[in-house]
């Protein structure tokens, strides 16, 4: 096994361990043994339990399926709702485990580590640039009040689903997600 | 110093650990440090970190003003944003850190401590329902859409107020707060 192919398996299994463990919880050892290579080469390729934090974070965004804001053909407001159905049905098949990592480590983390801070607010302040840019189509295509702030909204909801997240793993319900949909897509943006 | 005001100690402290640093980055010895107590006293008064975190959540939740949703001769949604000015407040005044001890614990903890999940899961409820009770003297008073569902609205606010917390603790900013305020009460209420 090659050097960058144990690389890739360190940084998937570092973020597997710190989204089902947090932070705090996953030691390198953990990190490790769930990439089934000796404890030291850890070191050979991260820094840091932080570092690969980091890289973490960039690894989940790419789970969140941003393109389904993207699709064509389909209206701005659906777009949107696609993309919280698809991380609402993850969540609820999932046994309303490990929530969003942006989210945990910034409960966790970012009073205590300024680059996991920075790294989160990079993470959230794209997705709701991309919430925003959704909420602007909308309102271009005569769906959404034009006298609404987007950017606003777009935090909001931002804001609201990562609440969302904790509400539903501590209720063990989808009753905190029902609430989200109705709320959000037939009171804010109806 | 007697037993019992060693317990209180012990527990405040605690309390306070968990707040600033999270569960697992507190250690008992954290806890009886900062209560100015030897480590090994620590368990003649609580069995285990997690039953001294169980009791943080009911000290956090005595800190949460809900005299505030109760004023006399205050519109019920008036006291609903005294109750949240009064969060907001504490958040910015302290610098965008610790959050709510309910969601942070919510965010860490719920998918491994059945325990805490419960308690948080307790917490979240009893709170909710005070929100949803503040909705519905609103609405008895012609002050509120009769035909919203305020159980519904109060389990969203809550939700919403968790992830503002998450969102200007990442941001450093009270951007997420004002977003809450605006959307909570100038959209989902007004």
């Amino acid at each position: 096994m090659g050097r960058a192919s144990k690389r890739e398996e360190i940084a998937e299994a570092a973020f597997r361990q710190f989204h089902a463990r947090g932070f705090n919880a996953t030691g390198i050892n953990d990190i490790t043994k769930a990439a089934g290579v000796p404890k030291g080469s850890f070191y050979n390729h991260f820094s840091s339990k932080e570092e690969s934090a980091l890289e973490a974070l960039s690894r989940y965004a790419e789970t969140l399926r941003f393109d389904l804001l993207a699709t064509p053909d389909l209206p701005p407001l659906e777009r949107l709702r696609a993309h919280f159905e698809y991380l609402s049905r993850d969540t609820v098949d999932n046994g309303f485990v490990r929530g969003c990592l942006v989210g945990n480590f910034g409960a966790e983390i970012a009073d205590h580590s300024e680059e996991i801070r920075v790294a989160a607010k990079q993470g959230f302040d794209a997705w709701a640039h991309r919430l925003g840019a959704v909420l602007a189509e909308a309102q271009a295509a005569g769906d959404l009040d034009g006298s609404l702030n987007t950017e606003t909204i777009a935090l909001f909801i931002l804001s609201a689903w990562e609440g969302t997240l904790i509400a539903a793993r501590v209720d063990k319900s989808s009753a905190p997600v029902d609430a989200f949909f109705e709320l959000v897509f037939e009171r804010i943006l109806r």
